[in-house]
């Protein structure tokens, strides 16, 4: 082992996790499958002590995890590199932006933030106290997403893209349409848009490497709750080369996280994008230089299936991703990236403009 | 034997064929596939006779198959019991109205005509003349197509529709670009819209079991070529209960025929609905009752790929659906079936739709 292997294996960054979340027990489980040195829970707080407890023994945390409350608490604490945070969306600015302050990098749940001014001042102040950040958005760290983005810039293969098409839905229990954090106004105001929506912007952007659409216009078909919450709602990007996305993002639905891009030259498919059918591996279709064959009474080949394995989960390898570049900053004194940031903005704004249009009655929206 | 058996194969349906596109040569390989006394090529009619008699070699007819030219002689021929019209659109009323005045059924190639308000003037002549009424959309022959619609009407399965969405495009080449009837104004001033959106809005109909939809929006991600014909164009599609569907056509983009169903129980996907890849059979994919499985980090099941073998061709089903229906107004004296022309006049309701909202700058339409 060489001294900077060593030195990165006895100094792995140490997480506080900023509330027991359901989806804190996924992350704790990321962490755990990482190769050791990479990272660590050093605390977790919640709003109650008790909670904290429960969360530790159900997550059967290590006893050297220091349990917290409330959560200043734990940005407190000087041995903690970097914060999960898994609250509620209106909870995000305040928190992001208090750990930044306090020198603590930030992995923030999706969606980053409730608009794009909240999520300008959270990455402000990481920029200001040179920390990093980053989206769970886990799917972009699948071997899978880095095997389709090869494929989707080589030019041959997909060519010019035309229609992008999501799908992020799933089939809401009565006991979630009536109780889950995602449906209360003031826990998370953005409803199905916030939270799949997110995915389906992001996919998009993503097969676009980023090119921001030029027209963003909402979907008359949306569906509210009594308090006014999204349940259902869908949208049309629209650049000025042509390309059109559409994305469709419910509650209200059988579970889907469908991507289609269709090229001149080809088509990708994926329909487990987010979370993939299968821990240990995923797949995806794609066809190229396809035709009609003569007569058109079939074609000239059919759609190809190419299978990438994941040695790692994709939160795990979100977990690494985060790790490194926080690495570079805290044992190398690099700046931050600002890739991932980058990243978050783009999708909040996407998502900001779908709003937008669906507050002014499905008016086009001009970025 | 049976009388009536014996009686059937002795009196097949006798085509004449109006004009000797190169499809005119896929429905020649469809009769020629169906049991004998099915249906038979009577006679084939061309502009030019020399045009007829080159048809006749390359499609390897039999010398009894009378070449006529031009098209009036074929429908004055009494040996005709129906007429396979392969033509531009353009000449789509002349000739169907033409054909079912002369008493003739009409099996017309889509889209069945440019607009409603002149597939009504075809409709009408057909049911005056008492003539079967049948548009050349074949895959709505397919055993597939059958075992889908079992499928989405069992309301376990797929459940309340909330999603359809659906892709057909081809990349055409700089010959077709400049030189195909599709995008001549005066051949078929619906291009892309009228060839390749007939399928898609035959499929939306169809998963609805043809329950239109309340309003219509065509996309503002319009090509046009320089003499204003449509070569890629969009739409979507709202019902009052928050269906929605879109579409997509395309003549810029790789051979996609896609159509995705999503329900609140289920989700339905075929990828190569008009064409399939395959003669002998094919397949869709559906996956109902699923669920992100604990900590979210994979599905409780997969979709499952649902094979459907087909032992006649789609369009020799086809012919032999319309072939059927002739022979009971020919010889069982029954008044002609609408459900064929009723398709089609639906699907031509919506493609006027879409048509007058891009000619009013994508406004919305209500039906």
């Amino acid at each position: 082992m060489s001294v900077s292997e060593a030195e990165h294996h006895q100094n792995p960054i140490r997480f506080g996790i900023l509330g027991c979340a359901r989806i804190s027990h996924k992350f704790c489980r990321a962490i755990s499958l990482l190769p050791s040195g990479t990272a660590t829970i050093s605390s977790i707080s919640s709003r109650s002590l008790d909670k904290a407890r429960q969360f530790a023994a159900s997550a059967r945390l290590h006893s050297s995890v220091k349990l917290l409350s409330p959560y200043d608490a734990l940005l407190e604490d000087t041995s903690v590199d970097a914060v999960y945070v898994p609250l509620p969306t209106s909870h995000h600015a305040t928190w992001a932006i208090a750990a930044a302050a306090k020198g603590k990098h930030v992995l923030i749940e999706k969606p980053a933030a409730l608009c794009l001014e909240e999520l300008e001042r959270i990455l402000e102040a990481c920029a200001k106290n040179r920390v990093v950040f980053m989206d769970g958005a886990m799917w972009l760290h699948h071997p899978r997403t880095t095997e389709m983005r090869r494929l989707i810039d080589d030019p041959g293969r997909i060519g010019r893209l035309r229609l992008i098409h999501t799908s992020c839905s799933f089939l809401a229990t009565p006991e979630f349409l009536q109780n889950d954090i995602r449906v209360k106004p003031n826990l998370d105001s953005l409803g199905a848009l916030g939270d799949l929506g997110w995915y389906c912007i992001g996919s998009i952007l993503w097969a676009t490497n980023y090119n921001l659409p030029k027209t963003v216009v909402a979907s008359p078909s949306l569906s509210l709750n009594q308090s006014g919450e999204i349940l259902s709602c869908g949208a049309s990007l629209y650049w000025d080369d042509g390309l059109v996305a559409t994305l469709n993002c419910s509650f209200l639905s059988h579970v889907s996280t469908d991507l289609s891009i269709h090229g001149s030259q080809g088509t990708l498919l994926v329909r487990d994008l987010v979370i993939p059918y299968h821990e240990d591996g995923a797949s995806f279709e794609v066809i190229s230089g396809a035709h009609f064959a003569e007569l058109h009474i079939s074609w000239t080949k059919k759609p190809e299936e190419v299978v990438v394995k994941a040695p790692l989960r994709q939160e795990a390898l979100m977990v690494l991703e985060f790790a490194k570049e926080v690495k570079l900053v805290r044992d190398k004194k690099s700046e931050p990236s600002l890739k991932w940031a980058d990243i978050s903005r783009k999708t909040q704004l996407v998502l900001d403009a779908v709003k937008k249009s669906i507050d002014q009655k499905f008016e086009p929206i001009n970025l």
